[in-house]
């Protein structure tokens, strides 16, 4: 048997993971991290790896994938920039190469999560596909022809700056406008907050009150409960990404959509609210077919076996 | 040698050329046309073929591509829909693959001219490119690995309907919004004129009175004797053009825009003033490497070397 190792590098911590060439994960770990010189990253990755072999009494790795919170440069192994990491032009892909004598692939993260849903979350796998991750902004994923489309230099994939409302809210790309400013997990929780403070005797507002947090998850809380602010934003929120997704859909016309991130986890309805938006648009307007609509299935596993396929 | 034939369908006349494979075009002629019944445009088609054929000796054609104003299925050579000449789910590519015993391409018009474009009027060719004509409308064609891409359905490319600005102008398509009801040549003449109604006294409003017209060319035509209302319009058309263009960067990242389409015409000014506003929000955002803008070469040549490619 062929063994690959997937590692997601994340803001607090790192998961490295044992996986089969049929995206099987055997076992992983998760080791904190804090922003620090990716010299230390590398050992504890290395540690990572080194324990996972141990454990499963594995000899030989097969290839190494690595997600970056970031823009790669998967041909030569380079991170370009992970600003949340603070990494810059940082290449260590050969360290690996050298020490476990195998191919090593470095890829953004959403595009590792992008493909570890196409190949291990869907049972049909459409020629055509686009990931969305719906967190703290929003990520994306492009697959063309059942391959990852990455783009003249890698660049592609940054759905979440597309602009939905010209001269809109200001973002942290230092333009204004961008999908994700509204259609995020983050977008979410202010346009939850702006909600509560027009309607502070809501059901909304009492149950920010008694969880004492506003998350991503309060406005569909309300909602459940047939609340009308909890109504108004959660169906509000939800054009905001059905636009976004119709502009995708416009262009690539991809077979299905497939929604991550942490606002995927409302599950069916909110699956069943973003088809029905999307094909309102597509019937409306006649350009069709439609496209589906799926939940993310593989959760947090997605970027480990996105990242261990692409070493394949 | 190896001869083809590339037909351009268009609302009031039919183009057929004499092609080689190399993207010569031998000969052409046009022929009028009104809204017909498919059958008569096909023994139009027919004629001017073997006028073709006869007028240049050639004996065997090896390919026949067609390209259509509408939606079309070229695996099964229909054309489901061409609201701009009255068809629906039409097939006529067998009559032609009997009559010429040769392979028949059926392709929407923007593609072919995004094919015509990528394959013969670039002299390098990167492996992504999209292709943009602003005309009436906006379309588009999406070329990724140097291939066509179709999507699913055979529905991408449909740019000019992507939102820009939600809940902004109606559009024909029934949504709000499109891109191309602000940045088409046809949003350029309602601009030119609302700036004329606004600023009666402009130089813009005279050359408008002047030519008793206001078309595309009118506000170009102010902005290069440097008046003040020709320059608002300008600039103001140019940042809804720029503003979809760096959606597609930010999806796709292509290596270059190719600018088709009657404001096209404008030429070297044009392009270097939408390079800089594309650049510069590339630049601005980080979202790097810039994409190159280029004018279309071909003129209305593009759509029938495009349409004869296919048919390759």
């Amino acid at each position: 048997m062929l063994y690959y190792i997937g590692v997601d590098i994340g803001g607090t911590s790192i998961k490295v993971g044992l996986v089969t060439k049929e995206g099987e994960l055997l076992d992983s770990l998760s080791i904190p991290t804090l922003k620090e010189e990716y010299t230390v990253t590398i050992s504890k990755i290395t540690k990572g790896i080194d324990e996972l072999m141990a454990r499963n009494k594995v000899k030989k790795i097969s290839g190494i994938g690595i997600g970056v919170p970031g823009v790669t440069n998967p041909e030569e192994g380079t991170v370009i920039k992970a600003p949340n990491i603070n990494w810059k032009n940082v290449n260590f892909a050969a360290d690996f190469k050298n020490k476990y004598k195998c191919k090593v692939a470095m890829e953004n993260d959403a595009n590792c999560a992008a493909v570890g849903e196409y190949f291990f979350g869907l049972k049909e796998r459409p020629d055509n596909a686009i990931f969305i991750t719906l967190g703290t902004g929003i990520g994306s994923g492009v697959i063309i022809n059942q391959q990852l489309y990455r783009g003249n230099g890698f660049a592609a994939g940054e759905a979440g700056h597309m602009t939905i409302i010209k001269d809109g809210i200001l973002c942290n790309c230092s333009r204004k406008g961008c999908w994700e400013k509204y259609a995020s997990a983050t977008a979410l929780i202010q346009q939850t907050k702006d909600e509560i403070k027009k309607s502070p005797k809501s059901l909304l507002a009492k149950i920010a009150k008694e969880e004492n947090v506003v998350n991503g998850q309060t406005a569909f809380k309300a909602y459940r409960k047939k609340d009308p602010a909890g109504k108004r934003v959660v169906e509000q929120y939800l054009d905001y990404v059905a636009v976004g997704l119709v502009n995708l859909a416009m262009l690539l016309h991809p077979s299905c959509f497939i929604i991550g991130g942490g606002i995927s986890n409302e599950g069916q309805l909110l699956i069943d609210m973003l088809q029905e938006r999307v094909d309102k648009a597509l019937n409306q307007s006649g350009f069709l077919p439609l496209v589906e609509i799926r939940k993310a299935n593989l959760l947090n596993k997605a970027g480990i076996l996105g990242a261990a396929k692409l070493s394949v």
